[in-house]
């Protein structure tokens, strides 16, 4: 992640133990917040933690919640998310959100304990492969061999971390290591600089932008943020090309007063319209635009045929650089960028429905609001509901594995105390990391969660139907069906400390966004509604 | 897993496509019930459901779930157990419950869906190193690359899965191979049969159980079924030799008229001494004893210094024919081997205390009981109050990787929809897959759960306290606390469609005990427990 204040990391000194020492590294290198369900083998850190009181150890019930919330603390602090792990299990029940941390170039350190170093080899119950497992996630992974070197280990996590680009490290700390004494300082390094992009690069592009055909400029990553996104709409103005948005972003700055942008959809048939025409396609800070999924006899890119692809800014390079650069060589420092003006949607009455859930959300989102968006298919709507609302940060499921959103809102709400979080969330989704309402309820963070509850995996059922031919029996049906029993996530809420109700109409709705925004702490409201149509044209290609 | 009646793989037929070509494969090889949360990729397995009406699949709200059930069914089914699971993030929240499994050596195969063939080299957001990630559990990893291939493949994959010794075998399967048309059939082979023990080994061994010395003998694995378990006792007797029991069994069958054995104690202090001055000790099936973690200045292995080990019976081979083969060379066929007589504790009285929850259960457990057993430091008690309680079988915690108990109940309740399933379940445990809730509800399994709710994570508790030298403040503290706030599981089952209660006295809850076994279907019985003293001798070794 780039422009993170606590970069540069200074050196430690002597410390008691391993634990003690990994603890004062963390703080001093700028990460005060871990992430945590601990167990034995972590127990030294735990011991230690009183010693360090800057170090903040949030209390999760599943590792999942633990490290999505890393990843939504990293999104809104600029700085690394970090976590504490528990052996090859622990990490395990943290992979999916670690993928969606991946995916999505944010920075994490984990901190995984395991046996002592001399323990392994007698193969106790929770022996396993914890560095096969890292690398499934993470760009750099290490198993810390002595107290001594503990220290730096920890510092070269923090900076494979911070990249750029960012990335998930893994520090693996055998127990002994934690609790020998003798731990040493280590000599801080700088952060690496994120790359400059060639003028010969800009030159090319600035060549393409100046041609006159159909051009879109695909924005991700930190081109996502307020001065990219201005930069990115001066060039839009002085070139008449048109802004796009990777699908997923990891963190979208929006609302009135910023450029707006399309976000990319995720249907590909839909996606594929966007792009439709486009004769020439700038990346900034976006990979190239693929299809989610493969489908028989399709294309999985989304890049029209014969459509000229150039890449401004690949992964490590200075994203804002390359924009300035490119806004210079296009002498368009004085285009006016297209802003977006303050639009707010009619309230819905009556009996709710998906797109009255969004429109609601619009209708309420307050300024400086993080959104958390794992609506999935009954989140249709909100794009063009809340683009006009008061500015906010919205963050979304980078990496496709469910169960992201809740913890995302933990680690954002934590990270930012002083601005509002709203999870909107799909049933199915939530129910991956359910857990993470309790976390919410003991550190009392400021998050408002909406359970748009339809009762499917509704993005399962677009797909079955798509399989026309064959026509899908009970069996199959019974696999996309979350009734039978319906889950009362009202009730789910209570029993994790979580106040909470759920409303039946769209004005009971608005008014309970209302009243849970303006209250301090969770609140989770329920929304049942029913599944959306399939949004995939009949005469699709699908 | 040994004794498999469905070891025998049969040909397939040439099948319409690979989705169903796996499914069938999977029939015929005995595999009749998989445990699932399916996801795009497999949509194609999905759509093939109904046309092999044998194949039942279970739907799970979280892969964890899945996997510990597969586990659950195949320990108690004596088949292997199955997943379908999606991608890298689906096989990732399934790996702490497939440790589980791999570390009690139970037979699994898991399904998991990649994107087609073609479409991971454009880097899609759920791309990822699925092979990496599943070698962590998996001793057998192959992806599937042609739908011609893929029932050999299947059949491969069960064929690991069964071993002997049983263990967890993992088939990738990319989307196109799964919709493609023409697969082909595979030729059964002949399940691997199990290696026959030495006749020296058997010599050697008798030898040793001949010279009189202090001598136990360390059952694990399939020595702790019935039939091992009378073989092995009969030794006893004929030897005068003490019989012990691994520490976490996968199933152990016990109870009135089945010789007893002592499990090995979690705790290293009560664990050596239970096994202190023995001076021989046998290993049938079960692995070097040795501590759960590491601890400063103290030793991994459990066997007391100068203690002469030998292995009966290594993981290979066939446990019981090496026992018999034992009691041949022994002479004991005729030896009488000490049976459990029927004792039941008194009905426990007044206010709630872990140690009479653990005394109801001894009241109330029926015939053919099948119990899970992830109750922690609250389940202290329970192996003295049930050892006389009707003949039962007994599932416990093999790996150490918490969110087991509830996942090993779904499935063993599936594979023996005739036999009353109980599930002791510490809270923060059954936190960690409490999703496993919605499965017994919607599938109506004959479970009974009892949440042992000490609002703690206890063993980090007594770990905390063993380090006296540091003493535990404030942030330690709060990271093994659960609550601030309480979570209440009746109203988690309730949102979860479990009908649920909550006990406050003895006499209660051996009432809702039995109310709760009579009647069939899930229920959940909430029981507030102080935490268990410290089971740590003071002037122990800690």
């Amino acid at each position: 992640m780039q422009g993170v204040g606590c970069a540069r990391l200074h050196a430690v000194q002597l410390m008691p133990n391993g634990a003690h020492a990994l603890i004062r590294t963390l703080v001093d290198a700028g990460i005060t917040t871990c992430f945590t369900n601990p167990g034995t083998s972590e127990i030294h850190f735990v011991a230690a933690l009183d010693s360090v009181p800057e170090m903040r150890a949030v209390l999760t019930l599943f590792e999942g919640v633990a490290t999505g919330a890393a990843d939504g603390y990293a999104r809104m602090a600029d700085a690394p998310g970090a976590t504490l792990l528990h052996l090859g299990p622990g990490l395990g029940n943290g992979l999916a959100n670690l993928h969606n941390a991946r995916r999505a170039r944010v920075p994490v350190v984990n901190i995984v304990g395991d046996h002592a170093t001399y323990h392994g080899q007698h193969d106790p119950p929770l022996q396993s492969d914890i560095e096969t497992a890292a690398r499934n996630v993470s760009a750099w992974v290490r198993t810390s061999r002595k107290t001594e070197e503990l220290a730096r280990d920890a510092l070269d996590a923090i900076g494979a971390a911070l990249g750029p680009p960012g990335q998930v490290a893994t520090l693996i700390v055998p127990a002994d290591v934690s609790w020998q004494e003798g731990a040493e300082s280590a000599s801080p390094h700088e952060p690496a600089a994120p790359s400059a992009v060639s003028a010969d690069t800009i030159e090319v592009i600035a060549t393409a932008l100046r041609d006159g055909r159909r051009t879109g400029i695909l924005l991700g990553g930190h081109a996502l943020r307020e001065c990219g996104l201005l930069a990115a709409a001066q060039i839009a103005a002085a070139t008449g090309t048109k802004l796009f948005a990777e699908v997923f972003p990891a963190r979208l700055e929006r609302g009135v007063g910023l450029p707006p942008v399309e976000r990319l959809l995720y249907w590909p048939e839909l996606a594929a319209r966007q792009l439709q025409g486009l004769e020439c396609l700038i990346l900034v800070g976006a990979q190239m635009p693929v299809t989610f999924f493969a489908y028989p006899g399709e294309r999985s890119s989304l890049v029209p045929s014969g459509c000229e692809v150039h890449e401004l800014s690949p992964a490590a390079s200075d994203v804002l650089r390359s924009l300035e650069a490119l806004v210079e060589a296009l002498d368009a420092a004085t285009a006016a960028p297209a802003l977006q003006p303050r639009s707010v949607p009619r309230p819905p009455k009556g009996r709710l429905t998906a797109e009255k859930v969004c429109q609601a959300i619009g209708v309420v989102l307050p300024e400086g609001a993080i959104v958390s968006d794992e609506a999935i298919t009954s989140g249709a709507a909100l794009p063009a509901a809340t683009r006009g609302a008061p500015r906010h940060d919205w963050l979304t499921l980078t990496g496709g594995a469910i169960g992201q959103g809740l913890p995302v809102a933990v680690g954002a709400a934590i990270a930012r105390p002083d601005r509002p979080v709203i999870a909107l969330e799909a049933d199915g989704s939530a129910l991956y990391t359910i857990q993470s309402l309790w976390t919410m309820a003991r550190e009392q963070l400021d998050v408002t969660v909406v359970i748009f509850n339809n009762r499917t995996y509704g993005i399962l059922d677009v797909e079955l139907q798509r399989l026309d031919g064959l026509r899908a029996g009970r069996n199959a049906r019974s696999l996309l069906d979350l009734g039978n029993p319906n889950i009362e996530f009202v009730k789910l809420a209570g029993g994790l400390g979580v106040p909470s109700r759920r409303v039946d109409t769209a004005e009971q709705l608005t008014l309970a966004l209302e009243q849970s925004i303006a209250d301090p702490g969770p609140h989770l409201i329920e929304v049942v509604v029913p599944p959306i149509a399939s949004p995939i044209p009949r005469s699709g290609s699908g």
